[in-house]
């Protein structure tokens, strides 16, 4: 066996998010399984991808990683020239290499950072970005930054996660949120781009965390009240939203 | 009767293009036709609306102008606001005003800006861009603007029109020719983006400049080559593509 990975950059929009589904109906289209059947095209079996986590349904990664095991017979495929031969054209593999095989894309990972785009203008969002951005209006930067600040470090996150996932423990560390440029994003002069790092993030924690970012830009929220939402075992109902999916992207994942 | 100027964004990709079709078949879906449509549910009544030119098929706009004339009855409609709660969300209204009744959206432009996305990098393009840029490959900037010297001035374009249209005179005149950076674009950096201006274009003349400064970039052809079409009086069977209609986008139409 020869262990590969691939990098990936995907546009969401059209995807029910990167895993495969548990149904027995119709299995909605996911990045996973979309790489998953033009591996099968080129390798003639069924082979697993392993992605280094989950994104939602509309969230766009620039740099999503994943690993799978090749047959040794398959060695020489070049791997991303072929897979993008067969992938359709809202997922491409922007590299692919040969591994230990040790490397794990989820459990190798030492760090993840997000970005998220926010529409500034009240009054309309420009077309060729309306999946890649939320209009929140226009937001007080220092306020944000200030929220921010409360966030980062060490916390138990258990208020920012969504139900639905059963994990360990809720405790994760964010080493930065701050306003950016990044590069990739195709963001216009109209947006506010802001990126989350960590180590790892809970069940829709990055677009909580900008929801309670944006109730603060807008005055809505201060800044200390995200002390309130860290001090909570659980997402409260409500008191600010989860940001939509379009306006968030995975960026990077690092290894060490 | 009261005239209104509309100036309107849109993401050409799921459009046929601006203009209204002349078929006995079912009609595709037009700019110019959706933008009626919603018109005649704010007025009770069909409204002609007229643009300042047409855009093909997958072409985008940041700025395109239009004008109609509203029955005296709706004067206080506050058209931007009641066309967007209308209108599908890849076509936005970013401006409305009332003009004088003798403003014309095509006859009073004295000149129009398109811009064009070249992708550079030859491997893939990124997904979330795949509908706004032309994979190029890298570009000679410098052969580039050379050619683009030789078409800047009053000449007879007739060798950069597509058959299709009957046009009195092909003789038109470009003031502009450049390698450039448009905010609103949404252009990464992986892309370089140009723009050509003139007091008006023949059919696909925008996308066969493109087209061929693009065969000069890779080193095809040479920068001297624009003068043999410039000299030609039709568009020749392809010593030159026409650039995909995804790459370029209607950025100005200016009015004095």
């Amino acid at each position: 066996m020869l262990r590969v990975r691939l990098t990936l950059a995907f546009d969401g929009t059209r995807f029910h998010g990167w895993q495969i589904q548990e149904t027995t109906g119709k299995q909605p289209r996911t990045v996973q399984g979309t790489v998953e059947e033009a591996l099968k095209r080129i390798a003639g079996e069924r082979i697993r991808v392993h992605g280094s986590g989950r994104t939602d349904a509309g969230v766009h990664a620039l740099d999503q990683n994943a690993h799978f095991d090749a047959p040794e017979s398959k060695a020489n495929v070049p791997w991303q020239r072929a897979l993008n031969a067969l992938l359709p054209d809202d997922v491409r593999v922007t590299a692919a290499a040969a591994v230990a095989p040790d490397f794990h894309a989820r459990h190798s990972s030492s760090s993840k950072t997000y970005a998220y785009s926010f529409w500034l203008n009240g009054r309309y969002v420009l077309p060729q970005r309306r999946h890649y951005t939320w209009r929140s209006g226009p937001l007080d930067v220092s306020a944000m930054e200030e929220a921010s600040k409360r966030l980062v470090g060490t916390h138990d996150f258990a208020g920012f996660q969504n139900v639905g996932t059963e994990v360990g423990s809720t405790v994760r560390t964010v080493t930065d949120i701050s306003r950016c440029v990044v590069d990739d994003l195709g963001a216009t002069d109209h947006e506010s781009v802001w990126r989350i790092t960590a180590d790892g993030f809970l069940k829709q924690m990055a677009r909580n965390v900008f929801g309670l970012l944006a109730e603060v830009g807008r005055g809505k929220l201060a800044p200390r009240d995200a002390d309130a939402v860290l001090a909570t075992s659980e997402r409260a109902p409500a008191p600010y939203p989860t940001a939509p999916a379009r306006g968030l992207t995975l960026v990077r994942v690092r290894y060490e």
